[in-house]
């Protein structure tokens, strides 16, 4: 790569300016003449210089990099939450497979980090930023993390939790890590973060099915431990109960396809003749959808099923599901935006970008 | 963060040696006494000192990072092979999505990636290293993954090409940055890759459809501009063809559930009768055992149904599927291997690491 031999000087006798110039220009200081900015590029466009990243970076403290990190909980995965948040569907113990690579296998088989990676990328690009991919199940994992922050190798995180006793969030505020999360953390840090309006997405679902005219209804919940659990059925409940409907039957489900399957037959159990079920997330609502075709049970003709994310499975279900619209990308591209506000220091407090949901309604209600 | 206010000179009185000593130690110069190396590591520990990485890194000439890429082809994404690679499942235009971003919804949304990524991440982070994860499916991204790497962001890129027509391997190979693929290029390009004995997979498909007794034999097969979809094609043709077998009903598929079951429904209208199938990847033959279950066609008592891949929707089918298993995790984490021989100068030629298929029998067969 003979390119990579260039220097400034050679940028600078081509363009004619001075090689302070040409630094002034490479590294973005602002007080250059707009004309001479021009010359220098051209320069550099035509020698075909690239100038050192590393070089760069020591000038303006900024690597222009941040961290997406996927992390967990506890001494290493647990196979418990990290299931719950991702499905849990390379459980089989490939070969190879150690811990790690059993937990980043589970999380990036849920379509919602597809969508998560999908707007952080969207956001960063063209700022000519890339994300850094780390996932951080264990207390050794998530030393890697805070290291390689303080090592200047990135110059804050994205943070998305599949556990609610995540303790990274809390390390990064204690380190003075820039950081911000996707969702308020279950445990309270004073950290910035994306969230959705659970509780309202929970209120829609309650009105559409009511609107369908369905009254024996029940729910499926997620995790009752992490916000986003308790939010939703609580917004449903609260609908519910200004309809004058005092007992909702609920069961806890672990957001999987497999819990969301457990827990439908639980709750026909408890109430045979339910006619509308709220599930709260698309992969559960996919299980719920599967075990009533099991049984004979027509969706939505004898029972009306609404999800929760919007995510690629909401599509490939049979029948397509209605479902509350998270929109992942644009919160995900928001906690970008933040984040780089935090790193550039125009932005210092704690702050929360709550996102609206949406009613998608499709064949399932 | 008081700690990043450290110097070398704090850690090399704490330590009681030269700076230069304790800068050879944190660059991992060889002739360094042990003893000494250990007194100045516990220097770093007590002081809490975080060696800059950018400043490491001019000593060094090393990232210590690896990009990898996610490339399609084309001046944009064309939403044909981008889908066929990855499931398509995010066709519904959702609000805030961009072209590139719905090409990284769709590709994060096929469970292959997240095994990729596992694998790659398993090597990686033992060795304190972590990926840049890029996307690349326009010409201007892929200037933007050949600038990254000249300028030394990155030592290497990590290239799993969604589309037979990518020029991103040429273009690597030609600015002489270290590179390897998931997969042989279908453009030859002299670029070191790790692929799998496809056409040993499509051998192992048909022996085990014979042995299971089925003789009315049809298949659904992968893109076949693909060297995957062709070899696994040519694989399963040969052994029936030993097996006296001359004519075997086809119709190519996009690697898409929709394009299997679309596939599958050409197949039946061909040949009614047909007892069993191979179908080239998983995702394919979730839509024909759909299919099959919607025309009330038992899997397997009616229709034999062979997948391949192995991937999570081989566990998530209706019924379990019999598949190809493709070591994906183990092949990404060789691929990251053999970048970091390459990156290191221990290996400078192009170089092929093949990896053997293996039937895994479930329910489908």
């Amino acid at each position: 790569m003979e390119r990579q031999s260039l220097t400034l000087e050679d940028v600078a006798r081509e363009a004619g300016v001075s090689r302070a110039t040409v630094s002034r220009v490479i590294n973005g200081v602002r007080n250059v003449d707009p004309a001479i900015r021009d010359v220098v590029r051209e320069a550099i466009e035509r020698t075909g210089y690239a100038p050192n990243r590393a070089a760069r970076s020591l000038v303006t403290r900024r690597t222009e990099t941040i961290a997406l990190v996927i992390s967990g909980a506890g001494e290493e995965s647990d196979g418990t939450r990290e299931d719950g948040r991702t499905g849990g569907r390379d459980d089989d113990g490939r070969p190879g497979d150690g811990v790690q690579n059993a937990f980043a296998a589970r999380v990036f088989a849920d379509p919602f980090f597809g969508r998560v990676v999908s707007g952080v990328v969207g956001f960063l690009r063209p700022r000519s930023m890339h994300p850094v991919l780390m996932v951080a199940e264990s207390a050794a994992a998530r030393k890697q993390v805070t290291e390689f922050l303080r090592q200047g190798s990135a110059d804050g995180a994205l943070v998305v939790s599949t556990h609610a006793e995540d303790p990274l969030p809390a390390q990064l505020v204690a380190e003075g890590l820039p950081a911000v999360c996707f969702a308020r953390p279950a445990l309270p840090v004073p950290i910035s973060y994306v969230d959705l309006a659970h509780r309202e997405g929970g209120r829609l679902a309650a009105e559409h099915l009511l609107a369908r005219g369905r009254r024996r209804l029940a729910t499926v919940t997620g995790p009752l431990d992490l916000p986003a659990g308790q939010e939703r059925l609580a917004g449903f409940r609260e609908a519910l109960e200004r309809a004058g409907t005092a007992y909702v039957p609920m069961a806890e489900g672990a957001f999987t396809r497999e819990s969301g399957a457990a827990a439908m037959a639980g709750l026909l159990a408890e109430q045979p003749d339910l006619d509308g079920v709220f599930v709260a997330n698309d992969l559960m609502a996919q299980g719920v959808c599967e075990l009533l075709r099991e049984r004979g049970g027509q969706v939505p003709q004898e029972v009306a099923v609404v999800g929760f994310d919007d995510s690629s499975v909401a599509l490939t279900c049979r029948p397509p599901l209605t479902t509350v619209r998270q929109p992942v990308e644009e919160m995900a591209a928001a906690m970008a935006g933040l984040l780089q506000e935090h790193v550039q220091g125009v932005r210092t407090e704690p702050t929360s970008l709550i996102f609206e949901p949406e009613l998608v309604v499709r064949d399932s209600t």
